[in-house]
């Protein structure tokens, strides 16, 4: 059968890890696909820079002659951003092409718009390897757990966040040096926001919570906290009390709605979660049917990332002649099909909680503050003073609450706060039981 | 769109989950396959047995009734076994019908045949839940997993042997109450040879290993082992060493040929599939871009492998429309671009071993061992003598050895049983570092 020819735009790691994996691998793929896939050129930024593995490859630096070029099947967009990766995404299917990509901002945030003109035009937009790298997420959740009802996501979808807080775990320190050591790794970039701040991992949950639930990408719903303010004591006084602190996503089904968020938790060390480290990824789904299950491998990389890149070509190269309306759908639900579910505010969400807090040595403290937790409906599980302390003298307390709705945590911390016996800003960490 | 009609044979366990899960779920099953997936009849061993969730189902006891109905679109056989089972799937191909099982002995052992048969006719045959119950392994390496080489699988694909070997771990009991324990909890049958001698994991580990190298099904060259030889001693011991002692199934590409292989195996403790517990299974996937994946859910039960058999539904269903040369193959790779990969002797397989012997504790003893092992070229690792012991007095010795040729240790272990300081049988398990 005739050759698949592909159309790269970005040369990049995850681009130059596609076509190593295509030409390394292309006797196994194409005995799986039943086709060769060819890639027959390559948008690349800077055309002088000297390059060995392009050899037979029609590279140019503008993308939209790839975008135009009627000799292209499918488009495989890696330049990132939603700049030009948009306008040639938007033209490729526009030109009937089918695409591939990697872009979960692109997804995240203009998803809705750009699978609603695939569908219209008859072709299939693949983004298996924007979501945790090379674990095929996407693929299980939209069809290997197609007949259940999802309850419940919660992952570690960013590497360099759980890299930092693996090495925190592991070596005491702090968040600077631990982030100094992720860029001096390769782990985190020099501009590291876009990590460490829980964008990257919003993307990600945004485009995992919609194929779950069957509900439109919502990025701008998602509750976002990074793992800036994560301490070395924390990390301790958690490691202490049984649990590991990890950057999770948490797409959750609620009575009230679902619950979208991304903030450091604490999770019980036994928990597979818990063990998942360095810059590795993993998923835990619960579903009505299949109850939980797990997947974990590396969410980035050159040819991990390639891996998925690839598995959706092959994807494509499969359903080409399948009628479009009988495709796997773009956000696991039929077009159309969407449901309109409430999305829940953080103030809403019900979790328990780790404080740790400064008070001053005086009888009645403790007092007044479990006092202020009772009067909001809110039970302590476990308080712990650290250190002796003289009277008078500062002494820190640790507690774990049970679950509560976050407007009754707020405002018991915001009383808290308020007590003359309470020194110093009050840390504050959501604790997951995940199993 | 018209529904799709589907024929069930079998409403046990299986049976009965799937319809339950079919029914509770099937606006959201609608929703993803954008058609209605109705169960219309299904074929029971007793008719007279009274069931409370078959209104408006036409129940026969006659499987070949359903196979040849017309009106049938899909077969699904959970009958198990090779007997009507696998007369009641072929007739159903050769009616042009498409097939899904949970069936892993008849796939294992039937399946070049019926996949052969089911090529000709240009029907599917689907199985995902014949391996691992709901977790989508089959899918994710059929799949998820197309553009790599895949060079290893080691996977806890027994969830009775896991339940058995867990709870001899917690409870420091031995295999007979455990397996007692299995047996009253449901987790293990009246007769549980099936199970424990590692037949159902031989099984199971045919298929995977059939998908992962794109070989023909050999369940006759698997090299099987059971856990009824686990000691509650190794398991105590492997601990104190940093183990824990597993049931794997092992496909490992070498340079030699493929090692198939299921038997116990020490595994370090700081792995994630040294943490599956209880009835859980999971499969650690290596491949060559995206190196090491695991997938964790579980691998028994009626809806969880009810979700299994449903999603192969929905696969089916969207499938109908695609030409057959394009559809993903039965064993991930085209028919007739299978490799004749030689598959390895037990005694060509390369791995490290614990040992457990009794020797007389008397000068020289460990020295002709040691010598034993160093002619042989078999390096030792860690030597631990257990118990002080007078002169000439029993003590127990474990050593753990590093990777050698199986042949090379059956040739120590039979010097070192020659030995007159070294009484009774020598105890030896696998140990394979995964990670």
């Amino acid at each position: 059968m005739k050759a698949v020819k592909v159309g790269l735009l970005g040369l990049g790691t995850v681009g130059g890890g596609t076509l190593a994996v295509l030409r390394r691998n292309a006797d196994e793929i194409s005995r799986r696909a039943g086709r060769e896939i060819r890639v027959a050129a390559a948008a690349v930024r800077d055309l002088a820079k000297p390059r060995d593995t392009v050899d037979g490859l029609k590279l140019t630096a503008d993308a939209m002659q790839i975008v135009d070029d009627p000799g292209i099947d499918i488009v495989v967009e890696l330049i990132g951003g939603d700049g030009v990766a948009k306008q040639a995404v938007l033209r490729a299917i526009d030109n009937r092409k089918h695409v591939v990509t990697a872009n979960k901002a692109l997804i995240a945030l203009h998803g809705n718009a750009i699978f609603e003109k695939a569908q219209q035009r008859g072709v299939m937009v693949a983004f298996e390897a924007a979501v945790a790298g090379g674990i095929p997420i996407i693929k299980t959740l939209r069809e290997g757990l197609a007949a259940n009802r999802i309850e419940e996501l919660a992952g570690i979808i960013n590497g360099t966040c759980n890299y930092i807080l693996t090495r925190m775990q592991e070596s005491g320190g702090d968040f600077g040096e631990a982030l100094a050591a992720a860029q001096q790794l390769g782990y985190a970039e020099a501009d590291p926001a876009f990590d460490i701040d829980g964008v990257d991992a919003a993307h990600k949950l945004t485009i995992l919570a919609s194929i779950a639930f069957g509900i439109p990408l919502q990025f701008e719903r998602v509750h976002v906290q990074g793992i800036t303010e994560v301490a070395a004591e924390d990390i301790a006084f958690a490691d202490e009390l049984g649990y590991r602190i990890k950057h999770l996503g948490l797409a959750r089904r609620t009575a009230a709605g679902i619950e979208l968020r991304v903030h450091p938790a604490l999770i019980p060390k036994r928990e597979l979660l818990a063990n998942v480290g360095g810059v590795m990824n993993a998923i835990l789904a619960r579903a009505d049917a299949l109850g939980p299950s797990l997947y974990y491998g590396a969410g980035a990389g050159a040819e991990p990332t390639a891996s998925a890149v690839v598995a959706d070509l092959v994807d494509v190269v499969r359903a080409v002649t399948t009628d479009p309306e009988n495709r796997v759908p773009h956000l696991a639900f039929q077009p159309g099909s969407l449901a309109a579910l409430p999305l829940l505010a953080i103030e809403q969400i019900e979790t328990a909680y780790y404080l740790r807090l400064k008070v001053l040595n005086r009888p009645g403290v403790l007092a007044a503050i479990t006092r202020i937790f009772g009067d909001l409906g809110i039970s302590i599980d476990t308080v712990l003073q650290k250190g002796r302390g003289q009277p008078n003298q500062e002494v820190t307390v640790i507690m774990l609450t049970q679950v509560t709705q976050e407007r009754h945590m707020n405002a018991a911390t915001a009383a808290i706060a308020k007590l003359d016996t309470v020194t110093g800003d009050i840390a504050r960490i959501r604790l997951e039981k995940l199993s």
